[in-house]
């Protein structure tokens, strides 16, 4: 099994499920709850297991209920939280997810002001094996620690630009950046984010990719912008699936694939993760489920 | 003590604080959560005993850890919970709650659909000493219960009408109705509350009142509509403000104030309750607190 170490944000999301995302300030009622594990790392690292890659995680909890729950079902999904450090009196993350029919979404995140920002807990060099690092943005000094092990070890090291960071450097630690399509349209002014991406591409030194929703996946190869298409599908619940591609695509890379499969891997396996509701871990497929999805479409 | 039994739905509630109330179906990061006892009878029934009387609630929850943290908020504020049944395999009432600093709030709130509707644990007379019933819009079997015992006590039976219920009938069965200015608007299609409670006065036998936030309280005296303006106070969170108030009603008259008595000292503990913030529990005030106040308010 590859070895992928992820460290971010893991949360318990509370997911409602509403007749349509509120526009006022006014009271709701939910056709169901699902309580369940998200945040970026945390979904990634889940959606690793599932694709049959040795998960760890990287992240900072307290030793309340919401943080037991979180460490439990990570576990008992395959993901090794050794690296999962736990604060005294410190709240773990939070989210209450609406979601509609059309998959439209309001998130609400909790994290304690209070967390600790160190990272000295976390190991200078990667855990023997290790094959690629997948890190986000809320948390960056952890991420720039595990980012500069996987730079000594040779092997990637992948960001998920879901948003700008005040720290500029950041996303330079990476051997690869893959940015939301609001994050490119942020760092460079520009509405289209193929456009945008070009311009990134002009003074960066790593491998970049942008994702767009149903547009499908911009990236860099060979001093060009190329694109893999997004699937048509009839999607339930996009909850998670951009968390389910940084997983796929780190997986990918570390097991040695190149960037245009790893891409069409990752791709695939967030478009699986669209058709079943419940965030992404419910949605989350296995690696037999997007092989399969993958001839399927391959010989249509 | 004043003893007054509440009946219809209690919940845990996240109350997110964020800095506006969401608009699109986006990413939030909210300042500040507070995991709180909410819903309208749950609410109440904690209100009424910070008011100094005594509480019994009769409400449906499952034998979840949320029905615990519920069951135990209420009890240590003193809330009599015998008549609350828990059951099995049932997950108990929950909502999402985001506040912003103007007091803005959107509630999405969930229940179990496979809640048992049957109201035959409620006991067919008053417990002994009830001088009060409250019941909500929440669970009209049990509340249809309960205030039909009231009426046979020749005690009052308060209606919280917070919305159009499609059982017509049921205001009928109150001895007061405090409504909601939605609902006055539903039932009568007339936008001024007072036009509106005047015309469901005319064919009304039990007393009416209409509560419209900052515009203060309208209600029927001796075949007309009379009004207590609201304070004028820098509200800081009105969530639970209603409940506080329809607790603080149904206390005051089973106490045996008047009707306009008890209408100024609801309107006062619900005004109070908005100075703080943490939804209708940490907001609640104390007797002691209402009546300083109002002499306060009095003298000036």
């Amino acid at each position: 099994m590859t070895k992928v170490l992820c460290v971010g944000i893991a949360t318990l999301d509370y997911v409602y499920a509403v007749e349509g995302v509120p526009r006022r300030g006014e009271k709701y009622r939910a056709l169901d709850l699902v309580v369940i594990g998200g945040g970026t790392a945390g979904t990634a690292a889940h959606a690793i297991a599932r694709l049959g890659g040795r998960a760890m995680l990287a992240t900072r909890l307290g030793d309340d209920p919401t943080g037991d729950a979180i460490v439990a079902e990570l576990e008992a999904a395959g993901v090794d939280c050794a690296l999962t450090r736990r604060f005294s009196g410190l709240r773990s993350p939070s989210s209450a997810v609406l979601v509609d029919p059309q998959g439209e979404r309001l998130v609400t995140c909790y994290a304690d002001v209070r967390t600790p920002d160190d990272a000295s807990f976390l190991p200078a060099r990667l855990p023997q094996g290790t094959r690629a690092v997948l890190a986000d943005v809320a948390w960056v000094t952890g991420a720039r620690r595990l980012l500069s092990a996987a730079r000594e070890a040779a092997v990637p090291g992948v960001i998920d630009g879901d948003r700008v960071v005040d720290d500029k450097s950041y996303f330079d630690l990476a051997s690869h950046v893959a940015y939301s399509a609001a994050t490119v349209r942020a760092l460079t002014d520009l509405e289209d984010p193929a456009d945008g991406l070009a311009k990134l591409a002009h003074s960066a030194r790593n491998w970049l990719c942008v994702t767009d929703g149903e547009h499908g996946i911009w990236f860099t190869a060979k001093g060009t912008i190329d694109h893999v298409p997004a699937y048509r599908i009839a999607a339930v619940d996009t909850l998670g699936a951009g968390d389910v591609f940084h997983g796929a695509l780190a997986l990918a890379l570390g097991e040695g694939m190149t960037e245009r499969d790893a891409v069409g891997f990752a791709n695939t396996a967030a478009a699986l993760k669209c058709l079943r509701f419940g965030g992404g871990r419910i949605g989350a497929p296995s690696r037999a489920e997007v092989e399969a999805f993958m001839r399927r479409q391959n010989s249509a």
